[in-house]
């Protein structure tokens, strides 16, 4: 602290000059459509309180991040009860980002919006590949007659990439509709994650987005989430598949859906934090 | 419990068949434009379980809940992320009741689920009046750019009732430009209710809409609320006013905001089904 | 909502008519026991409330609740601090279920209640065996001079079955005494339930009610409860186990020890709602 | 600590031996009969804990408790899920400290444990007077049938000492049936206590007992209760009006019902504390 | 956001240049030698962030902090568990910032934070006054041989300033040792601050330092505070207080001893981000 | 409880005369250095007062803790904010312990308190080892310029004893600078401790003390600890190396770093109650 320059909150270590970052993360706080438990807007605020936790050395990758270049902008100001106007804020500060050469890394909010980041990137790269880590598989076609949801968005996300192209770990949620009408369309793996390596064979060198919905941990790691399913991921096996992916040409990235304020522990805040330092050093 | 009907769950003695109710409660359980805490959409739910802990015989007006006539019609299916699409379903449940001869209860949900509901009352009763009793003055003329919020919608309420028909009382927060519009438009009494006998004088026989956001009570006594603001007003100096306003040709009343996850004792809860208690015995 | 009719809570997708079911579900509210942290009266309704955030169907067994038959009954009155007077009311409840040709589901409550139904069901089937679920072995011949307690439950209902009847696993509490009682009278798997298939070879096609501690799960994935045993199972070898049981002929069988007010993060009443909704498609 | 003694945990203070002591401390950890939320068997131990918080000086008062003679006796085994033996229990041990000359004070445990040490103190004093504080009459004959509940207890106690004994104060919770019986019979102050004074002046000289619900506060200073009820009393005017019975000839007293798990923030355990040292230090 | 520039969190409104400020916030997350509940290091943090729930505009002083020229430096680095080296360091920087003509508004942190900003300002103005609002009186002479601690730190202050200096409000806790030391020495008022107007004649223009730990409001009030007394200021009243001191004047001021792990429902942090914006404003 | 005898409270059944202990509980509440969440203080009243929930007889050894002769001595009184005058108190009382023959058995505090035990036990056993189950390496030289912290407590230990006598295992966070320092000089068993095996058997005979800092354990099993380290072990794990270690000389143990405050459900308190069990039955 020098004293003269105020007070400037990052997460832990990304205080890259923007023009030197090859990274940039920026939260954005919409949590409007949550069906069940709301809270998600606080995360991107609360991750980097709690990021001071953290050491920046990771013994997994044996990487420090503080040798990296990642510059943290803040959070977008997203108009409080509409989905459609955010997800164009979003859409349109990812597209500077890419546009300005930076692979961008959002923090959500409720899984909605990595609709708007997802459409700048696949505007980039026509070609691009989703890998989703969820509970739930977010394919219905509305929800309650809302076709702007967090339950609809890889619905939405298909509509702009098609068949083919949107591979799902951690699966244990959904509707029987969903599941019927994903056969052929998308590439589920239901209840696990073993099968990233057989995804990354097959998308080789294909651009690729990577959406992380935290609920896709099991609750007792992972409390702090507004719709929490049993029968989920441990962080071992996640950070084994996050890790598995990193071969691929990974061109953004988010963390979604860890709502603050039903972490009573602390312990929700503190594992994504781990997380997004992991993601960093990996993507 | 007679063990061949489905589990009924209203508020504490609201059993009355619907054809003989002269109130009808309903839920509003509307969470989508809340600027800081989220949550209220888990209020009429909760105060449905809790109001068990709460005796029907009120001590203050000497009259016994289980005597009245009350209907809990349950909660209004809201699609999640549409705060206008809520409002016009809240508009046309309520004109049904009024159609029926029925007098609304509704339980918020935010605060925005006034708009609906008065909205409907003021298409019955031309020459409304509103009683308002809260924290925030909530006259904005938009919330970053939305008209539709919990921090607009006296605002969207004086346009369709005019100017002096709306009575506010306990506000203790608001932003300049708010305070410096209402003059003359809104009759506000700062920090305190102690005016209401005034109002009612004026008021006269005409008809009223009370609500009631809970915020407008001292953080001490309601915590379980999204923007709690210190200095409000207490329990007893609350129900007093309340009940001053008995005399009043009542039309219809809400209870809103609040947010049971931030209720963490459970004494807001228990507040709020005391209160409504006393309103359903009052009005 | 009709808007006409009083409000119903059933636990989700349980709306079938009490003639038409083939399940009946119950809570049984009883908390008078319990020798550590007591709160086990609400999981009933914390249960209803909370299945909402649940889907109806289900990945595990590819069925969808909405398929089936089930009634839900509501909760049983009984009196505070009167076990025995309780455990009657329970017994006549279950009896009157089994008359009709229903497959009792009871939620609890204390573990207590199982001697109530239970004791019904034998008396409809005295061929009865028990699969027990459990941390703890509840086979004490009293608790501080008392008969009835959830410390004693399964030992009470040996009394009733006699030697040979009673399958436990998970156990890993109890004390010497118990467990040397044990020895020759119960079969009991400590720490886990990887022999529930040796239990259904030597059961075969005898009727069988399946009691569901919920504390048999490891505390990380199911904190709300009164005695939190480190060392228990996880969902996933529970789930396995329970359906392993499926091909039993199973008349009746419940789930108890949630205690939601430890539940702080709410993971505990997620889970606990999932299982239900996979007995409820099983049994 | 010379560290060759066991560990010692006394309420601050209060460590006397038991030869020179003029008031015993006993914990009766009751808590069967609680019709809302229990738990306030956990209040002796919790209280000794965060007694060492607390100064032993009392400004009000301008007394130091460690220069009384106070004895901690620790709690009482009570048997869960029996209210009568446990009231036995009660009863004779302290018909055993006031034949030593000592004079109880008894830390609930639920209301229901007065009925125990009221029934000693009246054997002993057959003109005893009772002073009540609580928010609820707890004057019903039965509970759902249970004639010993927290909500019949200064009904079992006007068995015993008969009309005009019981003066309570702070009343704002009860049926219409308890109001009505108890005109005439009882006398009640409604909803605060400034005619404690009155009481002293018509109780004279006769031996006194003093019980104290905590729940006749406000639930702003103490949520930490089952059934909290708007609207109480302030530490200031509860504390008061126990001063003012100093002057009375007090053979006894007890303060219940604080549920420690409701009390998240620890200031409920803390005005427990207080009051409990000011209670020691004036009767 | 402009996107390109690192993410600045202030105090809500406070982000005047340095050279522009009038007033300069920093925090002191000093928390070493509370002998009760830890945890103020995190207030400075936690009121940033939750200040954005606060208006600008105070009704109280129809006055707007966005017009105010406030600097907010962020926290100072303190050593943990090194409480003189930490009074060091915010002795330095409050030094400086006085050298600079700013009026230094610190966030504690414990109160012992308090000596080192003090020091500062009694070496520039040796004249200096402190008003001091608290629940303790601090004014031990060590705490279990400690000289440095939250208990002793007013005492340490007298050491500095001499008698007749430190004006007290509000305190209603200590040992009698201090109580009989400050008199003559130190002008204390009990339990109520309905004498500043007193101060404010006897002090007259002399430079001032205001104090303020918040546990000198009722725990009902502000309940995430470390050692909560019951009996305590309102907010009106401690507001009242704190604006009658505004004819001072006033060279520096704090507030302290906020522990946002023990605020469960978050109204302490409201409550003191709402009290720090009247300061701002006030003084 | 006969009455006569003050409150007595132990760990359970740890109720052993001193003079005829084997081994000696004391509880050392150091909680000054945390350079994250603080409260450590609190967990030997804590431990001792959630112990009562556990039985004393062990399925995992078949052995009960009630035929054991185990002291419990209470808690030092450590001066707050003083870290060094605290270790000289902890090392002082377990001299005692060690010269009167019997083996101590400290719960934390910090970690910063093994120090102190440490340091006695290796003046009386030069050729001491050191088992060490933790998530951090806890060997920075110096953490924020400070000797004495947490975050150092290993280093200290090393400069006792050198090179090859410290055995780590679950370590998964610490600097760059750590790790490689700690090459050739501490034997650590990265994310896991399958390799205690080999540890013992190149131990032998030596003399061994044991420290479990608890944070070693998954959060998922263990929230309650100031820095939560997602990926840890499994109780299950923890326990089976606690025991394979059993057939070493070992001569003091600790388990360190319970955060009661942040045991929201209050399951890791249950765990170390459990695993306390266990190690006393074990060495």
């Amino acid at each position: 602290m020098d004293g003269t320059r105020p007070n400037v909150q990052t997460f832990i270590a990304c205080d890259a000059p923007y023009e030197e970052a090859r990274t940039v993360i920026f939260g954005a706080p919409l949590d409007a459509t949550a069906s069940n438990r709301p809270g998600s807007r606080f995360a991107p605020a609360v991750m980097r309180m709690e990021s001071f936790g953290l050491e920046t050395w990771s013994p997994y990758q044996r990487a420090d991040l503080a040798e990296r270049r990642v510059f943290d902008a803040g959070d977008l100001d997203l108009p409080f009860g509409n989905p459609a106007a955010s997800i164009e804020i979003i859409d349109g500060f990812t597209r500077r980002l890419l546009k300005d050469g930076k692979k961008p890394c959002m923090i959500g909010g409720e899984h909605l919006v990595t609709l708007g980041a997802l459409r700048a990137a696949a505007s980039f790269y026509p070609d691009l590949r989703v890998l989703h880590f969820d509970a739930h598989a977010d394919l219905r076609c509305d929800y309650m007659g809302e076709k702007l949801s967090h339950a609809t968005v890889l619905r939405r996300v298909w509509e702009i990439l098609g068949d083919g192209r949107i591979f799902q770990f951690g699966i244990r949620s959904g509707c029987r509709e969903e599941f019927e009408w994903a056969a052929g369309r998308v590439c589920t793996e239901m209840f696990d994650c073993r099968e990233v390596g057989r995804a990354v064979s097959e998308i080789g060198g294909a651009p690729v987005y990577v959406t992380l919905d935290l609920d896709v941990l099991d609750p007792s790691e992972f409390p702090g989430t507004g719709t929490p399913e049993a029968g989920g991921l441990s962080f071992g096996a996640l950070l084994a598949a996050l890790l598995e992916a990193r071969s691929l040409n990974i061109v953004g990235f988010d963390v979604c859906e860890l709502s603050p304020h039903y972490d009573t522990s602390g312990v929700s805040a503190a594992l994504a934090c781990k997380t997004l330092r992991e993601l960093l050093l990996a993507y």
